[in-house]
């Protein structure tokens, strides 16, 4: 946590993969925590313990720095990709796990919660949020309906983005508190109407 | 928009009313738009087009105008009490018809985007998203049902949170162009089942 002297651009300092290691979870860290905007290399290669020259000279301007930590672990989209593969009548179900999953894992949470209190102020950020939904969600949902995909897609990602921050962010009671079993068991309804419900039976009945 | 020297203390400005709607209107806009951080009071005298000392003056700190602009109007708070009379069967299409409405009308989609966006850095905006949540969600609910009240407050509150961020901040296409009523159509059935339907199936079948 404090910037030691052994790191220093003039001392010995870790091998250069532990340095970036280090230097990406100062940086996700701190892009969940205080957004794009309040985030510093300054202060990210303080937590890291190195100098900030180094953090430019490996990962570039803070843009860059942004953009290389916010990517979603392989895992979570590996995931999303084998949803699509079970009983089409659990598939939010199946859905509402990884998400729920994704959130309780620190890294993929800080990534999570990374782009979505970094999406106002940065639109970089708000563009991860939108190609994550688009992409990954997106490709589930063409892999079960071809009703409106986008649109649910993005019902999909409303509902992800607004679990999100009240449970992590804005930590509404009892949500923020209950095991990660419930919720999944609470949310799954509302992402199998998404992916699979009639949307608009007014208009349609 | 600009600052105008007709509105400078030593010159003739509107009534106090006139300028004090037109500092909160200018709070409320800079709040959303940039969060708690970065809006501040020199910005949102400059906007009002007044001096930073008369809005002291008037609202005393940001924390006291923030609290202070950032009230939902009365009418939002009534519509919501009115919902628990109608059929249990639609109640969570009218909801969903006061929640769509409170964020296309522009004064109260501000309020909830700062309330929003400040909710990250500003504890006491994340309170105001708590109490909302709380009190005018939980009343509704709690005349509806008693099973697990404030869970089911919570699950709604997170869908109005991610709504607005995915409709009105990240702006996911094509839910950030879809008329209100298509948006009230999607979201209806899962304000029904927040507000009335079984959670947690699993556990009770």
């Amino acid at each position: 946590m404090s910037s030691s002297s052994s790191t220093k651009r003039s001392g010995r300092r870790p091998g250069p993969t532990t340095t970036r290691e280090a230097i990406a979870a100062a940086a996700r860290r701190q892009f969940a925590e205080l957004g794009y905007d309040r985030a510093t290399i300054r202060g990210i290669a303080g937590e890291a313990g190195v100098d900030a020259a180094l953090v430019v000279r490996f990962h570039g301007s803070k843009d860059a720095l942004f953009r290389e930590v916010m990517a979603l672990p392989p895992a979570v989209a590996e995931a999303m990709e084998r949803l699509a593969d079970g009983p089409r009548a659990t598939v939010g179900r199946r859905l509402a796990e990884v998400v729920v999953g994704m959130l309780e894992d620190p890294r993929s949470r800080a990534i999570v919660l990374g782009r979505i209190r970094s999406a106002s102020s940065h639109p970089e950020a708000a563009a991860l949020v939108r190609d994550t939904v688009t992409r990954d969600v997106g490709r589930l949902v063409a892999a079960v309906t071809d009703d409106r995909p986008e649109t649910r897609s993005g019902l999909v990602g409303s509902q992800v983005v607004g679990l999100a921050l009240a449970r992590h962010v804005v930590r509404l009671e009892p949500l923020a508190s209950l095991p990660a079993a419930d919720v999944v068991e609470y949310i799954a309804p509302v992402f199998q109407h998404y992916l699979l419900g009639r949307l608009g039976e007014h208009e349609s009945s």
